[in-house]
């Protein structure tokens, strides 16, 4: 690439272009640590897209009508952060600059939503920008329809790297996005034929524009340095009614003595190459240093997006009051007033019912009575909608011809659907839930830690959660799924006992800002074992007292969701031996812990022996079979020690040994 | 669709064919529970290819040089039962065909590789078979390389579904497929138009052909139900040289009630409905029953191959007598005698020279003496291989061009690295081995359950393996990972604290059969702590006493790979201050289980205080930090409690509080 023939093509592009390649090189240098090469082969398509596409109001980088964009390729955060700071975002200052990837710093090695409120998501994991940008363009889809273009009428662009193209979630993000025709979704391909091996064909030679197109995007392929190219095909992506790829042909480190090499794509550290290539660049000021007139050209692209967002709030307070009031509650994520006399009436009815129902039943129960009182949510279902009862009867297919229906058929995708739902939270205004078994917790694992590590309250809806699937057999049946999601920080596992605990987690779930939920539900058909109506949502404390012992309290049995019903059998099977047994609910480990430590021991106080019953592993048990310290000895654990087989739910229970009996029968080797 | 038409335009054909839909139909009625539709729609296809083009002999399933037959759309697995009974596989009796789904039958819901040899793979996880078939391709390609074509010939062949194309998996499979071009792995596409939540279209509108054909396949679109298409489509996909995919446009459920419907994708149970199926099939015998012409031809289908696997034991015994045995090590997965004599030298003079190198390094220390003696080992990483020191100075690139190369540049492809690898062990022949970072496991998990599942013995490398990792910030330091390995049936988890370690680490899961391994390395540097060499390999008892109490007993510390070293100085202290501290390293708590109660106790006796330390959750290690019933109390354990952050690895270690003082101190508080 000839360096001198694009900074005299259009010098004043190449400058403002070349202040982001600057700001990358000192900050990477300065950290030693980070990736150099992709901003500074990537800046001039973003100096494009920021100047004449982008709309954004750098000062207030929430605004709620604003083009979302994604960087996909995260590792080239220094990217996105030069465009932060050069355009003026309040948190993104010059000292976060030089203080790239330190402790404390907002500026972190990849983007972090929760650091900074002009990052969109949180980027790293290869393809995952890209799938969540599925949910980002749905999002805009939906509330578009429901609120009108007048509030909501906006792109979402990504920046894909070659990874994120290779990993298989980009397929179904593909997939998605052209069956349901997100054509506000514009993707920016870095195509520098470079990953960290070396060079792309090393391990790949897919034709990725034709893979595109036979999913339906419109796809265009360029100079990723021609400032006029760029501009043409981003305007040709806004106006065609499909997603569009545009296929950059970049060069990764331009200019840089490792231009076009997979040392381009790591920390270029070297300071006498890293002087070469400023030289080479024509950049003359010292590190961190913009030239003034460069750097006020970039906080005008900055400040330019004011006017639209002012058009935006007059066109926002021209609405009827109830309209604003609906919609600031909306995109706040605040659930309806009337959700929690919803949920106490449909347990009351529960609990005086008593319906023998699988959970997943419930939930859809739950759905039924929450879905027409929250018109945000967003429901779906990865090909399993019969069997994960996600689909309640107002929701409506979202589709080409339906952008207000509420129901995705995300086909069989259930990373891509996962991801797209932390999308939508991300996007706001939407509450997305959606269902799989349990067992494909392993397909969404992805998005589901990212879930967490990005603070949405996307609601996971898992299904057949143990042998109880019965006769699919062990690939289908879920033994460390509970104990993969419990040991995901910032996540709360549900694994309600029936209609009435179901009712109560959705609840919780449902009014959560910050963490996702994981709803753990069985196919089997279970007993109601809340007869007793409460107001108050038990499950809310992570753990309770279901049934207290006769007697003299000798024994604490623990379980959770299916296996409830066994606790209280064996405790009949103790009780009528004269053993005071007590049955503890424990639908939600996380709320349990966060209970003080009073009434954590007054639900498992010292003293009794303990056994714990759950058909899945064991892990993480422990922690509960074993009292404060210095009181209380180890319990036993009653479930699976290995994977499941493939018969009917009744005979795997009992020949896993997982039964009320075996209960009763540990309990009283612990006397 | 016509059946009528069918029936005369190859009527013997149709007969033969429809057996297998008849016992498809009978045993799914029968166990009320299964997939009728899928077997009824790909018989035909299944039968020209078991007839015409399948190299086996059902008399002995496991022969090394039959052509590998792959049902990735797994729960169409009465399809593969009905051929494996047809044909007299000795396992598959009928009374196994009507035990179908039941306890103790070998006709899981899914097909089971542990269950039947007859069944190459256990498939389910939609995509799995697909993904997997690219390492069996690979295998063979390897040891054709290695051995001649004399001793290694076959075709892999694969049944896939529109579950299988949609999900991720597939598009890293392709990928791989395509850039390696496997021309001998040849996909069937049941393309027919139905999946659970209704037709494809509803979720999905990708031209699955242009797709195949964009990551460089051979392509090919034909009736599904015409023999002459099948027959003729197969012979062309054998001498393309590119992998191929022939699109078989099908009718799920073919002539039932539930024909071209997402009903007839389940259990087809009705009674009438399916009696009026057979009636329209012109089946006229009763359940279970194949007429005895129909069942001797297949028969004959299934014996046929014995004249080829006779001409192959020829072919083999005129092989070099060396030859032949280390053809035999090498399809037994048996390890080289010299193995363990190569570590314990590799040990020898890693103890003397006590090296301060990370983890992964000395993982490439061990493969180094470990790959010129196993030219069966496999390695590879998913574009990581400078940062997962996967790569040894003699194995080569496996490539178009060099089919002995034994080094797989996977692309960024964890899943399909993964599920590669375990295909390649399944296939037999080859160990594979393959890395990427450990919070990766994420996108490899799918593959590694089935790992687990499976019995096969692949190895997971996975470094970075905590916040050691540093500045990449949180999105790359795996917090919950090692828990959710540990979690995970048949699957051991070594986490090694030094090269000594990490050398006895490869040498076990080298030798396993029938177990996976994930060894967890790290980035950063870390002292040599077994300094005095032992011939015996420590690992292998998962926990043991690394250094012990000066004086009195009062403290046990418990430490795995990166934190042992802070464990040992917090000895120091603790010892300093006069408090004798003994240090046990956990490397594998798998093996540590599975010693027995002594070994157990001696090396955790009861007495002192515990405390436990590992750069990762907690979830776990209350088991350890609880003695045996009723001889101890709770111990402390200092580790992560949520995600990590960007910053320095010793900043973050600071930071997050794991360092030798915390753990001093938490032990002292015990006291």
């Amino acid at each position: 690439m000839d360096i001198q023939e694009l900074r005299t093509r259009n010098p004043e592009h190449w400058m403002r272009s070349t202040a982001i390649r600057a700001l990358a090189l000192d900050a990477v240098a300065q950290a030693n640590s980070g990736h150099t090469g992709m901003p500074i082969g990537m800046a001039d398509v973003a100096t494009v897209l920021f100047s004449k596409h982008l709309k954004f109001d750098a000062s207030q980088p929430e605004w709620h009508d604003r083009d979302r964009f994604i960087l996909s390729a995260g590792h080239g955060s220094m990217l996105l952060y030069a465009l932060l700071h050069l355009t003026g975002d309040p948190e993104v200052t010059l000292d976060q600059i030089k203080a790239f990837r330190q402790w404390g710093s907002k500026t972190a090695g990849h983007p972090e939503n929760f650091l900074l409120k002009g990052v969109e998501m949180t980027t790293g994991p290869l393809g995952q920008g890209l799938a969540h940008s599925v949910g980002f363009a749905m999002a805009e889809e939906m509330l578009r329809a429901r609120f009108g273009e007048k509030l909501v009428d906006h792109h979402t662009y990504v920046v894909a790297g070659d990874g994120c193209l290779m990993e298989g979630v980009s397929h179904e993000a593909l997939g998605l996005a052209g069956r349901y025709e997100l054509g506000r979704l514009i993707v920016l391909w870095d195509n520098n034929d470079i990953t960290i091996d070396g060079k792309v064909s090393l391990s790949d030679r897919t034709d990725q524009p034709a893979r595109f197109a036979a999913s339906g995007w419109h796809v265009q392929e360029i100079d990723g340095h021609d400032p006029e190219a760029i501009d043409a095909a981003i305007a040709a992506a806004k106006t065609d009614p499909r997603p569009s790829m545009i296929a950059c042909k970049t060069h990764i480190a331009l200019g840089h003595a490792a231009q076009d090499t997979s040392k381009g794509h790591g920390a270029l550290t070297n300071a006498e190459q890293n002087t070469a290539a400023k030289e080479a660049w024509g950049w003359t000021t010292g590190p961190f240093e913009v030239p003034a007139e460069i750097k006020s050209w970039w906080e005008e692209i900055g400040s330019r997006g004011a006017a639209d967002r002012e058009a935006w709030e007059q066109r926002l307070s021209e609405q009827s009051a109830a309209r604003q009031t609906e919609f600031a509650r909306t995109m706040a994520g605040d659930t309806p007033k009337k959700l929690s006399a919803t949920i106490k009436a449909l347990k009351k009815q529960v609990s005086e019912t008593t319906p023998k129902v699988a959970t997943r039943k419930a939930s859809e129960m739950a759905l039924e009575v929450i879905n027409p009182i929250m018109p945000e949510t967003a429901g779906g279902s990865a090909d399993l909608t019969g069997s994960n009862n996600t689909l309640t009867g107002d929701m409506g297919k979202f589709d080409t011809d339906n952008r207000k229906g509420r129901y995705v058929y995300w086909g069989i995708r259930e990373h891509g659907m996962s991801s797209a739902m932390n999308g939508m939270a991300l996007h706001g205004g939407i509450r997305p839930y959606g269902g799989t078994f349990m067992a494909f917790t392993d397909y969404a694992r992805p998005a589901m830690r990212l879930a967490a590590l990005q603070h949405v309250p996307t609601v996971f809806v898992m299904t057949h959660d143990s042998i109880g699937l019965g006769e699919d057999g062990p690939t289908h049946q879920p033994i460390e799924h509970l104990a993969i999601s419990r040991a995901t920080p910032n996540t709360l596992v549900f694994r309600p006992a029936d209609a009435v605990e179901t009712a109560e987690a959705w609840e919780i779930a449902l009014t959560q800002s910050a963490t996702p939920s994981v709803i753990s539900l069985t196919r089997q058909n279970l007993k109601t074992v809340r007869t007793e109506h409460k107001n108050a949502n038990l499950v809310e404390k992570g753990a309770y007292v279901l049934a207290d012992a006769e007697g003299k309290r000798q024994v604490i049995l623990m379980a959770t969701g299916s296996e409830v019903e066994i606790a209280m059998a064996a405790r009949d099977a103790l009780q009528a031996e004269g053993i005071g047994t007590r049955v503890v609910s424990m639908p939600c480990w996380e709320l349990f812990e966060a209970q003080d430590e009073a009434y954590r021991r007054k639900v498992l106080p010292a003293g009794p022996v303990r056994v714990a019953v759950e058909a899945a592993c064991g892990m993480g048990w422990d922690k509960w079979l074993t009292g404060e310290r210095g009181k209380r000895d180890k319990g036993a654990f009653i479930g699976m020690t290995g994977f499941g087989a493939s018969a009917p739910y009744e005979v795997l229970y009992e020949q896993f040994g997982i039964t009320s009996a075996k209960v009763a029968e540990a309990a009283k080797a612990l006397l």
